[in-house]
């Protein structure tokens, strides 16, 4: 037996995610089906879920419905509550585009992060505001180790935590199949994401990415604004404005631009690959 | 821009599928579609992708129409053609009673390695026919080899070909990130499926499995019946008549019984778990 449940998949740059439409908040997964909805063998399969609500109708958010209609309730795989993902908020605003819910190219919407704007470019890409990094309270210098091979990084706050390492190679980061050891631990009280990056050209890197808690993946959005934020200050310290970088992961590209005032907006592809009806196990509690 | 596509998706103990329903036949699948079927953060997600189709549809097997009603068109995750696979079988037949393309609990289906009986159980369990088991033609004992250890292997063709290890703990057998060493190759010159055995109680075994080509799986339906062929043959190599034996894998637990006859029946569950419109990418082709 199983209970019907209305979803959408789509993914940016190999970031995936479980759509659940939900415009008038009747449905609080619960942790359980949010695992069930993430499973990749057993379920649907994505890196997280995105219910689609408005704002009106989630407690705590309600008051922010005038100025965002839309809520993004992002949940991890694991089923715990997340803050922001800024190739979520990519896949999101997709599908409220497509389900013809957006009256213009430019939406602000909600997030347990805040309210984020976002805007729909003529050529399918999609920017999302990410807000303003900054630099861990705790200055010592901080180096990425991963067996043999030791980098300094750069701290990043996006808020989320960033070490961003310079490496030679991609492949000096190894299978990445264990998180990379960061030292001095106290800079990162609360673990943190390891980007290795190369040079690729003008205004353009490539990058891995580990996430803490979850492995090497596709894509890290925060992580790509870490890595631009860093990318800059370290080839061109003086430059002033506004200053724009292609960042290669391995789902993709995606374009990173540091306004004059500092916001960091992420641009990149966003697609919808199904829309369908999950089969929920009914020992799923709804 | 994207084409649509019917699908549905299933498991069988974590084994996991895009059907692709097809009756008329009018979707000759490409390599490159059910390899975008198959990607587990680009696409839908699957171990392989199955099509139904009406037999009398399929060229090459038309003449098996009158015998049985529906083929299995089954492809690997890499776009290859495959013949028969246990727990896709499985999921396969799901799909038809839960269509409503049944008129009976028992059904032949065809597959491009043969006819298989199946049947739709009432405790929600379907069991298939696997044939029988026969033994390499290279008389040599084979070895299983990881790392330091090393164990003696019973070679087991299903008709695919599988090393049975009876080992004293899974966990012996390592992450499995690459595949166990197999000795003398000459026993198996196509490569092999290597399973890792342990007894849990009477008719009682669980398993591990590498398989050839894609790593360690949740579960494999023909590695199954390799373990319960040769744990018989191990354990009680004078019983007579049929027996039955549980085979606990990591996505689940299926029963195998040999019949008299020597056929592997194999029994397990299988779940849809959503159905939907795929949003095929249209530079990939129809």
């Amino acid at each position: 037996m199983s209970r019907e449940l209305a979803f959408v998949k789509g993914h940016g740059t190999g970031n995936d995610f479980v759509l659940v439409p939900d415009l008038d908040g009747r449905r609080d997964l619960s942790a359980q089906q949010v695992r069930w909805l993430c499973d990749r063998h057993a379920g649907i399969g994505g890196d997280g879920v995105l219910r689609v609500v408005r704002t009106e109708h989630v407690p705590d958010y309600a008051e922010l419905a005038g100025l965002a209609e839309f809520f993004m309730d992002y949940r991890n795989a694991d089923g715990s509550v997340a803050e922001m993902c800024g190739n979520g908020a990519r896949v999101f605003t997709r599908y409220l585009d497509a389900a013809g819910l957006l009256t213009s190219t430019e939406v602000v919407i909600a997030t347990r992060g805040g309210l984020r704007s976002v805007t729909l470019h003529d050529d399918g890409t999609i920017t999302v505001d990410m807000g303003h990094a900054t630099t861990p309270r705790v200055r010592a210098l901080p180096h990425v180790v991963v067996g043999e091979h030791s980098w300094p990084a750069t701290g990043v706050l996006v808020p989320n935590p960033h070490a961003v390492a310079v490496v030679d190679d991609l492949a000096d980061a190894g299978d990445l199949r264990s998180a990379p050891v960061v030292e001095p631990a106290a800079v990162f009280p609360e673990g943190v994401n390891v980007e290795f990056v190369v040079e690729r050209g003008e205004r353009h890197v490539a990058m891995r990415v580990h996430e803490r808690g979850v492995g090497e993946t596709r894509s890290c959005g925060t992580g790509a604004c870490a890595v631009a934020w860093a990318a800059r200050r370290r080839a061109e310290p003086d430059t002033a404005g506004e200053t724009t970088w292609q960042v290669d992961v391995p789902g993709g590209t995606v374009h990173v631009t540091e306004s004059t005032e500092g916001s960091l907006l992420l641009r990149g592809p966003a697609e919808l690959v199904a829309r369908g009806t999950a089969l929920v196990p009914v020992d799923q509690p709804a």
